[in-house]
């Protein structure tokens, strides 16, 4: 048989579509967002938005059953602002879903309401794995329409246009758009011990440890950023870099990038600024932290996170 | 010999690190920038900075050789704006490298000046790799920082912070840091028929065709975005990607992230408006094109850019 470039021995044919967030089944049909798309959505009939105010999706309940897709009348009470809203895109059916920000405070909901953000959202399972990647794509963004409201380049009000994903300056007619932040996130591996290497940042849950990660720099390469935070992070320096999958992060619109990096060395010298702990796992603790829930001692990071996915598949890769 | 995980059949350890703007020997030493950095690397004894205007560098030359490295003195006659500047990172010696805007028209620079644009840098090779990667850098930086001049969410002036990594409003304190835009580059192959595709802009040099590519947006994963651009631009549906190298591209601050794609179908329905052709080509067609200069028929992008890389490499590891 002909030897083909996708053949890998990966333990699963894409990783990203196994993290949260990376399960969204809208069409964007980003290439036909123009001028008269938001309206159109906002008057299709049986569309339906979710709303966020600020960075918490608002959830209606009847005790038991959490839903986050309003109708557009039903919006009315959570005072909307559709001209910042976002067309998302579309279901299977060609019913639009949109993302609208809405000024009530999250602390005085009415009875039935709840506000959650996209953190627990995922790691409580609180909606469907689609539900929770609209919603991160919500997130992401109308935190970015909500910090560009003003020109950068000279200060006066910006209006948003193409449903939600440019800005125009209503002055020097600057353009803006979507921002997105690429993360390189890695699981350093001691190849010779078997080990992997992990940090614990002083906001991190008890007990939990997670893979080093930090933005990629305008100039940089993934690799290089890579090989550049686990020096800095931990003093360890990196040689050859494998990227294994990616994943949306809607905290507030990242990317985040994942890789396994092969450790030159192996004695540690951690940034305390940055970490409170850093240290070498073996094979059976890191399945051990995959194994325990949160808060039972030393932890890891829970599935969905890429973090997880790549300590998961350096134990499944090197088990095969 | 127990199998590694950064075992793999590609054609090179790291397709990143052949690729333009990647070859950046800079310490960034990002973990140390603070509110001193940029005057302590001005007053460094023997520093050099590079000059941006606009989004030109500027090179002074003896009519044979050019030359980007200008001591603070010599800056002067350029009208520079040393609050704006940006410290790129040290060489090995210790001496920061600074990048400063400067005022003056790039078209009314006098004798022995040239102004240049990232592209024709990189295209042209007037400059070492080295060079070239650290100018890369600073057309980034520079470029967002200027556009960065009034904070988004309230439209008061920002101050730069870190050494040009950070900006802060003056008014209500919101911090912006450095924009990297990650972009989905894909060479998607057909592989019962052994061919790539490729398309054709209309801003490209006569003759030029290339890899389709296309911004990440917000909520996506990587491969999510390959196969969303390559359905919108060629109506090609793609089933698995696979990450290869990634390369830093300067016009602004994109990161571009090249990948295969395997196509599921072959019938190439394009759009006018993005592409004025897209078309499969054969494995000798490529060679023939990665061949030939631009201009000479139908040709491939320029060495060192990533879109080359992945024809190149695409044809050495299917001939391995």
């Amino acid at each position: 048989m002909m030897k083909s470039i996708f053949d890998t021995d990966a333990p699963h044919p894409e990783a990203s579509s196994l993290t949260a967030f990376a399960q969204n089944a809208l069409e964007t049909r980003s290439e036909l967002r123009d001028e008269n798309s938001l309206e159109e959505a906002f008057k299709f009939d049986g569309v339906h938005a979710l709303a966020f105010a600020g960075d918490k999706l608002i959830l209606k309940h009847d005790r038991q059953i959490l839903d986050p897709l309003f109708a557009p009348y039903e919006l009315t009470s959570l005072d909307p602002d559709p001209d910042n809203a976002v067309l998302l895109g579309y279901l299977a059916s060609g019913e639009p879903r949109l993302a609208v920000p809405v000024g009530i405070d999250p602390e005085t909901l009415p009875e039935l309401y709840k506000a959650i953000g996209a953190r627990s959202l995922y790691r409580d399972a609180l909606l469907d794995d689609g539900l929770v990647s609209e919603a991160a794509q919500g997130f992401s963004l109308l935190h970015w329409n909500a910090t560009n409201r003003f020109c950068g380049k000279c200060g006066s009000p910006t209006v948003s246009q193409l449903a939600g994903y440019r800005r125009s300056c209503s002055a020097c007619g600057h353009l803006m758009f979507p921002r997105t932040d690429p993360v390189a996130i890695m699981l350093v591996i001691d190849e010779d011990a078997d080990r992997c290497l992990l940090g614990r940042s002083p906001h991190f849950a008890e007990g939990m440890y997670s893979c080093l990660a930090g933005f990629v720099e305008p100039g940089e390469t993934i690799e290089n950023a890579v090989r550049r935070e686990t020096l800095e992070e931990a003093g360890i320096p990196v040689g050859t870099v494998r990227y294994h999958a990616s994943q949306p992060w809607p905290m507030p619109h990242s990317l985040m990038i994942g890789c396994y990096g092969r450790a030159e060395s192996t004695d540690i010298n951690f940034d305390g600024n940055e970490l409170e702990d850093c240290r070498w796992f073996t094979r059976s603790e890191t399945e051990a932290m995959l194994a325990r829930a949160i808060g039972e001692g030393k932890s890891a990071p829970p599935k969905g996170a890429i973090a997880h996915r790549l300590m998961r598949d350096w134990l499944e890769w090197s088990a095969s």
